[in-house]
Formats: C-alpha cells, structure tokens, sequence
C-alpha cells in the first residue's frame, strides 16, 4: 500500500525538547523512514562532544535485530521492546527505524498468507483474516487473572498457536516492580517455547507504558505470535487504555457480587465484550452461577458497542479447565463476526488514530504546562480559580494567551 | 479573601487568536480585573478603524447590568448572560469584568449571611451553608423531564424558593434551537415570578455551551435564585459535562427496562447521585415499581463517589405530584451529609479547576490542530498510522516536533 509516493514525500523535522539534545529530521518515503540524532556524549578524554547520526534501515543494531525478529529469535524480541522503552535519543531513533521495518513485513506477510487462501475473495478486510488475535484481560485483584493467563496460554499453545503475554502496569514504576513483572506467576507457560511473557516495563508514566506496549504488540506479531494477550491491573486507566488496544476486551472475575467486590472500575464492565467468571469450581460453582446471572441482567443497561457481538457471560475453571475450549469458541465466533462485518477493521484503524491523538493530548498539556509563561502563572491561576475569585473561563483564557504570546 | 496582594498583582496580557483582532491587557488585582479590548469597526465614513479600549468595573455596561442583576431585575440577568455567550471582543471582556464582580458579590452575600446565623461555628465551608444548590438534571427522550422540571420547579417556588432553570443543548446550534429553547413546554413555571428559565445558547460547540452555563449559573446565584436546575439532553457527553458543574446529579428515566431504554449513556448511571424513576402513576406504577428494583440491584456494582452518600432510587410521579416532597427531602440530606463532610466545598472547588483544565484542553488541540506546520501534515499521518505504515508513537513525535519547532 504506498499511499506516500515520492510527489508526497515527507520531509519531516523533529525536536524532542524533551531531552533537549535530540533532533529528529525524517525522511518517509513508503514506510522507510530515516531519523537524524543529535545526542551528547562524552569522548576518550572524558570531554562531552556532540554527536550526530542518521538512522536509517541501513543501521547495523537495526539490521541485526530485525532479521533475528523475524526469524522468531526470542533474544532479538527482547532487545526490540527494549529499544522501545528506551529514553536514549539513539535508541528511540533505531526503534522507530526498525518499527517501521516490521510493520511493513507484517502487511507483507498477511498479503502473502492471503494469496495462499482461496477461501475469501480478495476484499478490504482480507489481510486481517489470517492475521494475528489481540486480546486484552483485566479483573480485580483475586479474580485469578495469573492461573488463568497460564491455562488459557497452555491450552492455545498446545493447539499450535503462538502466544505473547505483555502487561500494562503503571504502578509497576512506582512500586519498582510489581507481581506481573514475576514469571513465577506462569510457571508453565514462562518456560514453553511457543509462549513469550514480557513484563510491563518498569518505568514511566501510563503514556509512556501504553506507548511502549502498543509497539510491542506489533514486535511480537513481527516475531511469529499470532494470539496477543495483553494483561492489566486494575490501576488508574490502564483497562480502558488496554480496551482500545486489542480486538477483543475480556474482564476477568471472581465468584463474588457487586457489593463484595472491591477494585473494579467504573464502566469497566461496558466495554468488555466477554465476561469471564473465573474460580466455577467445587464449592463455588453455586455462587458463580449467580453471579453470572447478575451480570447478564446487568448487561441488559449496557448499550451495545457491536452490530454484530452482543457481550457475553461465560463461567470457567482455570483449576479444572472446564469452560476453556468453550470460551475460545466464543472468541473465535467474535473474530470472524467482526472481521466479516468489517468492524475488526475498522477499529484497529480507529484504534491507531485514537492512540496518534492520545500521546499528542498527553504530551501538549506537558508541552503547555511546562511553557515558561505558562509555569508561572498557572499555580496562582489555579488557586484563584478554586477558591471563586476568577471564572475558570477567564483562568483558561488567561493562561492560554500566555503560552500563544511567547514561542516555547 | 485577598489571595492576590500588591506584591503579586497580575499583569497578564491575552491575545484571543481566534477572532484576530483582539488582545487582552488585563491587571487583576483582588478579584477587580481590567481587560484592554483591541477591535475593529466601521466609523462614520463607512471606513474600518482600529479601537482600543479598556474595560474595568467603571465600565457603564457593566455597571448598568451588575446594579440590575444583584436587584434581581430578569432583564439585567438575560443581557448579563447573552453578554458570555457573546463572541465580540468587547462584550466577551465586560462579562469577563461583570463575572468577577459578581464573584465577589456572591461571596459577600454569603458571608453576610452566615454572621447573621448563629447555627454553626464559622467553619471552612460555612461559607456554603446559606448558599446555592445546583441540582443537574439529566435523563433519556421520554423519560418526562420537562414535566418533572415544571413540577418540581413550582413545588420549589411554592416553598419560597427562587429557581433558575438552565439548559446545556449543543445540538441546538446544529437544529437551530432545540425543544429545550421552548419555554411552552412549561408553561406555569414560565410565567412563575420566582422561577427564571433560560434556553441553551444557540450556537457554539459544547466546550463553549457548558463554558457559558458555568458562567450563568454565577450570574443567576447574583441575581438571587438559590436553587439552580442545570438541564441536559442527552447528546454527546453534555450529561457528564453537567455532572462536574452540580452539587448534585440526579437521572431521570422512564419506567422503561433495560432493554427497552434507548438513549441513555455509558457511565451516566455511575456518576447519578439520585436516580429517579418518573410517571409512577395509574397503570405504570407497577412498571416503576420493578425498574426502581432493577436500578438498586444495578447500583450494587457500581463504586461509591461519596464517603457519605449512597446513590438512591426514588419514584415520583410529575402528574399526582407524588414523591416529590421525598424526592427534595432526599436531596436537602444529601446537601447536608456533603456540607458537613465538607465535600461540598471539595467537591466545588475541584469542579472549577476541572473546568480550567478542560477549556485549556479543549482549545489546545485547536491550536494545536490550526498550526500551520502541522495543518499541512496532519491528515497525512493520521492516514499512515490508521493504515498501520507508521506507529501512532512515531506520527505524534513528528506532529509534536513540527508543533514545537515554529512560533505560532
């Protein structure tokens, strides 16, 4: 699809005031892209000299990792997600670089994957058919999220499916780790070989997780995984950031009712497009049956995100595995409904832009926030306003008349 | 409360981009502000001539209007409010002058009021407790809104009460004025001496509806209404908006399930204080009855906004006029737990920043979006990455890059 031809060609400039020493000058022509570096280091002699490259998919960390990517190599996987995560402005560059290495190879691949079946004409949303299943889960803390990760990951491995667990925990940075980061949680699944855990990186704010593991969704597509399961704790916003990530949402729950159950977000429930209601063993299979029946009478006040998937409630046993092979029955229904519908299309395109506007929304108000003018009148501004002496009308315009009067 | 001394007096100087033409010089010092208005008009000769002009509370206009309005004169109170809603420079700076005067009106009134009762120790939030209450009002087509209001307006007067009624319709600037515009919908509040009603503005997007809705409810509580009925219809997420401008956040609904109810929002059950079950009445009493069941069993999955109050389901009919001294009984509990606690000044005083933060989100992508560099890139890239050539990552550092790399 070369949608940028050279009559379009890109010139594109670009400053991380950031770091204050990177400076991006990019080149797009179809989707290789070059990326000029800037950065600061210091020489033999301990002096600081300033330094400049141009990144291209001619760069050699580049060329390495993604060829070992590609070939599945476990080693080059982790060290792409890495590049991904890293602030280094070099890094951040050859990441870019080799991100749009993959993506191209992915279309690649689906085209190819498609020319092999005959089973479809060649419609618009063709090239997803044999493409990859993004999943998301999330629940409450005790909702078994780990045992069932494990047995859901086993069961698709030992159906030939590749699977790649990643995990989006902001409050990992903060706590410096948290359990998502442990593979002990997984035993089985960390040490099969058609299985890749990665942990939620361990620093940054939910932007930059969200960033890091939208890349990583398409490095592990890059590397051969076809089912991507992207896991969340109940922190913050990271369900909802999850819910525009993958295809399909799951949220994962214990036994228990709505009065019991603490942890939960608010309107958590309206986008997840299958309930799952975990631990349905032994003594607790009565009260998981009613809990399912509450929350198929609570869907009823769900308006329907769907024409064609109408949000179910499905109970399982990660212990016994009851309910497994059903609950990917459902799945697999959702995919080919949406993806016949061209729903599934058209959300990982909306998924994209939204995510475009989303680190743009989270980066100005930084950029606004930070701009001298704006620094030093906004803590006044804001008391003003809390305590009812100025219009929050007047204080926003106030404000933003600053940051226009000055460039940044 | 003279959170601004002489020392740090504030020179601000706005230039308001959008309408070209003006600036804004303003000093504010105490809650007075002085705003210098640069326009254009035509003189005599027919020719445009540049104007300038500074606009204190000595204004004429302002002062005309603030002496009507704190009189309670209707006609003050209507002009103050087109003046907000008004995009010329000069109007838009004498309501900006005229809003600030009121500010500091309402909190005089208020102290007044509280040294003349011995009731309570002079606490922080005493302040509110002879204050407004301002009461949001949100429900789906057919829920019977319009007769509640009317109902539960003249229930109000008939208690000495002074009511203003307020609605935020945006999608009255695309129909060119809306049902909610129509004052015959109640026609004994109407023409009620103590009741004011006041259409939605009939232009402009809903950042610039609620901005001017936020500025009325000011300018009705200086004209003397203690109790404000914000309205909305529920489009967009005007509900929400008004749910972050009220004390409390009531949900009308028809005696409807579920599956039937259409045009009720994701999430709004969740942020509804009260929710009220209307047309309780004759052969829908039954009907009420189970749906006001099915709510308080739905209630139970949704986390608790307050320390001190529980969401409750009441039924009321507007017809028999039952419930709706339980209904305002409820309402005044809840007005005291949230005094008491003391979080209803919390509460106020986070509204007022969320509403500078959004307005300085709303208008920042617009200049974000209007800038001449990215302008000419935007659609490009957003096209690339809903295509899947380029990451969201990468699009929003490029549009981020050319934002920052050139003055405005």
């Amino acid at each position: 699809m070369n949608i940028i031809t050279k009559s379009n060609l890109l010139k594109l400039q670009c400053n991380f005031i950031k770091q204050g020493l990177v400076s991006f000058h990019g080149t797009s022509q179809k989707s290789a892209i070059e990326i000029k570096v800037d950065y600061k280091m210091k020489n033999k002699e301990g002096m600081i000299e300033n330094k400049s490259e141009m990144i291209s998919k001619e760069d050699e960390t580049v060329q390495k990792t993604f060829h070992g990517l590609i070939k599945g190599e476990r080693s080059s996987l982790a060290k792409s997600i890495t590049m991904c995560e890293s602030v280094h402005p070099k890094k951040k560059a050859q990441a870019q670089v080799l991100l749009a290495e993959v993506l191209e190879y992915n279309k690649k691949k689906g085209r190819k994957r498609n020319a092999k079946s005959n089973a479809l004409p060649m419609t618009k949303h063709a090239s997803l058919k044999h493409g990859t299943f993004r999943i998301g889960l999330s629940g409450p803390p005790g909702a078994g999220k780990s045992t069932f990760i494990e047995a859901f990951g086993k069961f698709l491995t030992e159906r030939k499916h590749k699977v790649a667990v990643l995990a989006v925990d902001p409050s990992s940075s903060t706590t410096g780790g948290s359990l998502l980061g442990d593979k002990t949680r997984m035993p089985e699944l960390s040490v099969d070989a058609n299985a890749y855990i990665r942990p939620s990186p361990s620093s940054g704010t939910l932007g930059g997780v969200t960033r890091s593991t939208n890349e990583a969704i398409v490095l592990c597509e890059g590397a051969g995984y076809d089912t991507i399961l992207v896991e969340t704790v109940g922190v913050g916003q990271s369900e909802f950031a999850v819910a525009d990530m993958v295809d399909l949402f799951v949220l994962i729950l214990p036994p228990a009712g709505g009065d019991e159950l603490q942890g939960i977000k608010k309107g958590i429930v309206e986008v997840a497009d299958l309930i799952v209601i975990n631990k349905s063993d032994g003594d607790l299979v009565a009260a998981a049956r009613r809990i399912q029946m509450e929350y198929i009478s609570a869907l009823k006040f769900i308006r329907r995100r769907s024409k064609v998937w109408k949000p179910k409630v499905r109970r399982i046993s990660s212990k016994t595995k009851e309910g497994i092979e059903d609950l990917w029955e459902k799945m697999k229904e959702y995919r080919n409904l949406s993806l016949e519908s061209g729903e599934l299309e058209t959300k990982r395109m909306n998924q994209q832009k939204i995510w475009m506007w989303s680190h743009i929304k989270h980066e100005i108000i930084d950029i606004f926030k930070n701009h001298s003018h704006v620094k030093d009148k906004v803590d006044t501004l804001e008391k003003e306003v809390s305590l009812g002496n100025i219009t929050p009308g007047y204080a926003a315009d106030t404000l933003l008349s600053l940051f226009k009067s000055k460039k940044l």
